[in-house]
Parts: C-alpha cells; structure tokens; sequence
C-alpha cells in the first residue's frame, strides 16, 4: 500500500564540532520519504522552490517517491543552519530562511485522495489538518509534532489530534504539551487528546510506544560509536515506522505490528545519524536495514521466565 | 550459592517534592543486600553506630541476611540527607555527617572468605580493594561506583578495576572515567580498563550492557507512573542483579544470564522507587518479582523477522 508524506523539504546548512555543510539536501519530508521509500510507493507532498537541484528530484524519483504533489515555485527553497554541539546532545538554530515555504498551502493531486497511510511529517498543524481535510477514507494517520507549535500553535495542534491514529513526539515535547513530567503519564495524557497510539522518542535512550488499550512497548537506541549527523533522525524514524506500517499492516494496525514498525523506524534512523544529509541512506537497501533488525534484535532480546 | 555485599549502612533524610523524611534507614550495602537477599543468602560488610536502631537489624536478619561481618561502634551512624527536585530529575546533597564510617575498616569474618559472589557497594575504591584482599577463590566480583570516586580516588578505581569481573556505574560516569562523550565507545574504554563486563546505568532510560567479547544488551526502566524515591534505585538494582546470578549463574556466568540478571535490576529497583526507604521492598516477595519481569518482559519484546 502507498504512503502518502507531507512535509518540509529544504536546503540545509550544518554545522558539528568536526565538520561544515553548506545546502545539504534536508526537510522533514525528505528524510521521511526516503525513509518510507524502503518499505513501500511514496506520494510526496511539498513545495520547493525554482533553485532546488535537480538532483535531488532524480534522487527522490529513483527511491519510488511519486512528485506529482510536489510543488515547484518561484523563489528560494526553505532553508534552515544549525549547529550541533559536543556530543550532539543540543542544536542551535543558527538561522531560517522559509522561502516559498512561507506561502505552502499543500494540494493533493487527485490520485492521492484515497492514500491508505497517512505521515503527517513536521510541519504547523494548520497544514497537517489542511492534507486530512482534502482526504476521503484513510487507514491509518501519523503525524509529527515539535516544540515549536506547541509554542506558536497549541490550539491548531490540539484541534489535529482527534483526527489522527498515531502522534509522534520527542520526551520534552511530551512533557511540554501535557504539562506531565512522568512519560507514562504524559503518554496517557496525548492519547486522551485523541490518537490511539503515542510514540515518545527518546534520540540516544530509545523510544517508547503507548496505546489507549493500555500497550505499552519499550526499546533502545541501536548503539553507534559514530554520529556524524543527527539531522533527520526523527524523520527518518517515522518514516520508516509508517513505510513499514503500509508494506507489512495493511489489514489493519495492530500493537504487534506497530512494535516491529517502531523498530523498523529506529534502525532506519541508525543509519541515517552515521552520515551527513541522505549519504548514509543513499548507501543502504531494505536488505541492509534487515539485517541491522537481526542485529539489533538479537541485542535487545532476554529469555522469559515461565 | 552466597553474596558477600560490602558498602555503607546509613541513616537518610530525604525531601522531594512533596514529602520530607527523616532518618530513614539507606545506604548502599542496606539496599544492595535486601535486594540481593530475594534471591540468594547474604553476608553483609559494613559499619553502624551504637545509635542504630535494633530494628534494622532485626529487619535484615528476617531476610536472611548474616550480620556476622557487621561493626557496631561507638558513635553516630552515617547519616546523608538529600533533596530531589521537580520530576526527580536531579538531586542535591544537602548534608553528610560521616559518623563511625570515617574509621571503617571492611574486615571479613572467616567464614565470609570464599564467598563465590561478591558485590562491591558503592563506597571508596580504596576499601573495595581492601575486601578483596581478604578473600580467597571467588566466582565472581561486580563493582559499583560513584561521581565522588571518580573525582578524589581515580587511581584507586584504576586499580581496582583489573580485579573486578563487572563495573556498574551511571551514564555520567561512565562518560566521566573515560572521557568518552559516547556511551559505546565508553563502555569499551571501561573494559579496556579490567573488567569484561559494563553495565552503564541511564536511571529512567534503563541500562546498557557490553562485554569484552563484544555482547551487547540494552533495555529499557519499568514504566512507573508514580515515583516517590529513587533513593537507593541504583543499590538495590545491582544488589538483584548479583543475587540473581548467585541463585541462577552458579555454573559460571554468560552473557545470557548477565541479560536476566540486569532485568531482574530492573525489576528490584522499579519496586524500590515507588515508596520511601524500604517501604516497598518490606512489601513484596520474589513471586512479586518474577511477576513483573514477566510483565515487563511483554512489554520489551518484539517479533524477530527471518
């Protein structure tokens, strides 16, 4: 089944404590189609603008990902500079630039009316709602979040939740949005906000994965003795998770295989911080992210007591 | 098969949040050998002032606990008092009044010199070695440690570390003793060090488990939505963990059963977080125990693919 991401695609700037990239191929859209291109067709939402490399396209058209959503406009393509500090345990904004960002307003190509899954990435959620809004039946809707709107867009972030299957959102996100300091509690707050399953990604220390039925999933971090770029961490994480929902749940979401997709995700995500930008992706395929599944699961696995 | 347990015996007074309490019975050898005693006989090693009250003792005979190996002396016991802040996420020391500790001289009866498991609780270096001199043959030694150590006695620690089978420090630590801002390459540079075995504890992000032989475990906490002190969370985790190899490992300990030993931590120190002092630890039983890591054995399992 198809995938159908919304989100931000953008030129990005970065810097590390070792390294300095200028217009590296970014946005939460493109991390998390890339992401989903492992597992099943994309149908790519999203605005760029008239000096986006072609390249780039080519490179999105070559992992499946369909363009017929993508709108080209005149002007600058959103960029975004950050700066990632010892250790990459905190990122500055050094500066925005949105470009034709600034007046996206997604429209869906007829075809994509109907797509089953549905990756709400991280943009405002005015236009995550305006993407449902232009939707007829859908199986299953996940969308990203992050502080910023809870910040600047709390009451749209709230009229959204009711709307979809699945938020995603980091642990300071979750304790933002609830007021909840403990997880679980925070996590039980989101669903009562709406979607039936919450994921809190915790970057080094895992994620966690609640339902409204009272499921409740664990797992770590896949252990990298290199990050070179944690840019697009999340991103690639839910991508993967949602790809993996629309090759392997079509019948229908269940907790077993959300588990697996959340694994999925962090694996996908592994890969993604061992590089800058998509070079780590690129260098991949679905058979490389299975065997890192193996791996991992062969790490994160005890025996049951009877 | 026996666990010889050496550390501090103290008197806590503890604030959080919402509650303050005073002279609480703590300490690392306290919980370490409750937590070791669910599962194995123990010999304790420590040192209490004639104004300990009798019913502590009482407390750790009725969980088969041999005293033969504990110093009363005159004068004050150790006393530690301390305040958690919002969400338990830092603690601040607020004051320690030494008593009889800052003469402790560890001295094994010679009963106690064959022990075949050995927990080093969390005291100076210098006296954790001064235990191993003074014993014989044994199976295995796991050694616990602290921020303080690291600072004022890092070439003792050095020391020690070639004579240990297992270091069990925290995150910060870990990152600290080595240098290593990541947490993989930190766990190699420890058992570079001595020991073939690290566990690296992250608190509510649960543990990380390497061995020299390049095994590696992680798992995540219980999820607990309710935290009242975390006081002891560390001890009593390490002191289950050696008790459950002692009851379960006698063969010799592989890394399969370091895996269940590190969860049955994680099981013992959930338990011990929901209630003040041992309030929570006087409550349950190992059937409590092996009730919840089934439990949360559920919830951190997902399907291996082919």
């Amino acid at each position: 089944m198809s995938v159908l991401v919304v989100g931000s695609i953008a030129l990005d700037s970065i810097k590390t404590p070792v390294h300095d990239h200028v217009d590296l191929l970014g946005g939460s859209a493109s991390y998390a189609a890339v992401a989903a291109s492992f597992f099943a067709p994309v149908r790519l939402v999203g605005i760029v603008g008239s000096d986006f490399p072609q390249e780039h396209l080519g490179y999105f058209q070559g992992r499946g990902v369909d363009l017929a959503g993508l709108q080209v406009a005149e002007g600058r393509t959103f960029r975004w500079s950050g700066e990632y500090h010892e250790n990459f345990a905190s990122r500055t904004t050094r500066s925005t630039d949105l470009g034709v960002f600034e007046r996206f307003s997604p429209e869906l190509p007829g075809t994509y009316r109907e797509t089953p899954f549905v990756l709400l990435g991280n943009i405002g959620p005015g236009l995550q709602s305006q993407v449902l809004d232009q939707m007829g039946q859908r199986e299953f809707v996940v969308a990203d979040t992050m502080n910023l709107w809870i910040d600047i867009a709390r009451d749209e972030l709230l009229a959204l939740l009711p709307r979809i299957d699945m938020l995603v959102l980091n642990d300071e996100e979750a304790r933002q949005l609830t007021g909840e300091g403990n997880l679980v509690r925070a996590g039980r707050a989101l669903m009562a906000l709406g979607p039936a399953f919450v994921a809190v990604k915790k970057g080094e220390h895992g994620c966690l994965l609640f339902s409204k039925a009272g499921d409740y999933f664990t797992v770590g971090a896949y252990p990298l003795e290199e990050v070179h770029d944690p840019t697009g961490a999340g991103d690639s994480f839910v991508g993967a998770l949602v790809g993996y929902l629309a090759a392997h749940a079509a019948g229908g979401v269940d907790f077993a295989a959300l588990r697996r997709a959340v694994v999925h995700g962090t694996v996908v995500a592994s890969f993604n911080v061992e590089a800058f930008s998509f070079d780590r992706l690129r260098a991949i395929d679905r058979a490389a992210i299975d065997r890192r599944y193996r791996e991992f699961s062969a790490m994160s696995h005890y025996e049951r007591i009877a």
